[in-house]
């Protein structure tokens, strides 16, 4: 009984709503997609207002995807982020994503909580994009972001992690807004 | 194919190892579980040397057990802690496993990483028991722990989580250091 797998799903809509062989050349584009992803996933009432994407940095395509599915899922580790990187790491079969020297990108809608930003550390990859800060959402939704190192900007950047934040703010901004106007529930 | 679930499982020996009809009434059996957890998963070589194990705190019964699958699961959120955290929630469909008022323990076999604690906040348990100290953990094998906020205990203390530690520590380490000496792949 405990050795029965754990199964954690993206919702029916991704497959229609990622083009895997379409290329996301810059930190903007990036950004976008997994933004995309967080309105739809509140839109279709899949989970919360959150989307992550993984993408190879050469070519600009995707690798992995994910959206926040913690309550469809009654799993407190489904977060975006989390789900985008085991979705890249199933599929190309490496535990450190660029292991073998491909450089990889994560884009999400917003700041990694707490659990997400530790698991940055482990999935291998090599710059951090974010849409909206941790203040935006604590300010426009009732979800916690949790507690980080002082320095957690430094902490990626010492060991190889380039962060780049503030990237389409204000559209990450307008899905939190949106979901917290509608009072979902947070958890 | 975006869609298709993301499957992660325990090792086989996990349904013997593991009694769900027992109680672990005090602490240090129920961090002695998760630190035999850890000591089977590297002699079957399923696995890291960690060992984690989610409690009832009231019948002192297992209701989630995780060991270490990164390198078998090809999955780096697959640490003990995490994989204990899903599976308790699997089984009981509580994504925060005390919203019940049922106080719930994880036992760790050591200090939870960054990632892990970050994941901690989220999965509703009420007191964290640790065995091996992340200096320990640094110390004996190759693995990093990642950063922590300086006060993580008080970070955990104020959200409602007791922290006792040092639990096993000795049998804890002897793991660790033999999973060391034999120099296992870190990831």
């Amino acid at each position: 009984m405990l050795h029965a797998p754990i199964q954690l799903s993206l919702p029916e809509w991704i497959d229609e709503a990622v083009d895997l062989q379409a290329t996301y050349a810059d930190d903007a584009a990036k950004v976008a997609l997994a933004i995309a992803l967080s309105r739809i996933n509140i839109a279709r009432d899949t989970g919360g207002p959150f989307g992550a994407v993984v993408f190879d940095e050469a070519s600009g395509r995707v690798i992995g995807v994910g959206v926040n599915r913690v309550l469809p899922q009654s799993c407190s580790v489904a977060h975006a982020e989390m789900m985008a990187y085991m979705t890249a790491q199933a599929s190309t079969r490496k535990v450190r994503l660029n292991e073998d020297g491909a450089r990889i990108v994560l884009a999400s809608s917003s700041q990694p909580c707490c659990m997400c930003y530790g698991a940055t550390f482990w999935a291998g990859i090599d710059t951090l994009l974010i849409g909206a800060r941790s203040q935006d959402v604590m300010a426009l939704t009732a979800f916690d972001e949790g507690p980080l190192p002082a320095d957690w900007i430094g902490e990626l950047n010492r060991r190889g992690i380039a962060v780049r934040r503030d990237i389409g703010r204000e559209r990450a901004c307008e899905v939190l807004r949106d979901y917290g106007r509608e009072q979902h529930r947070a958890y």
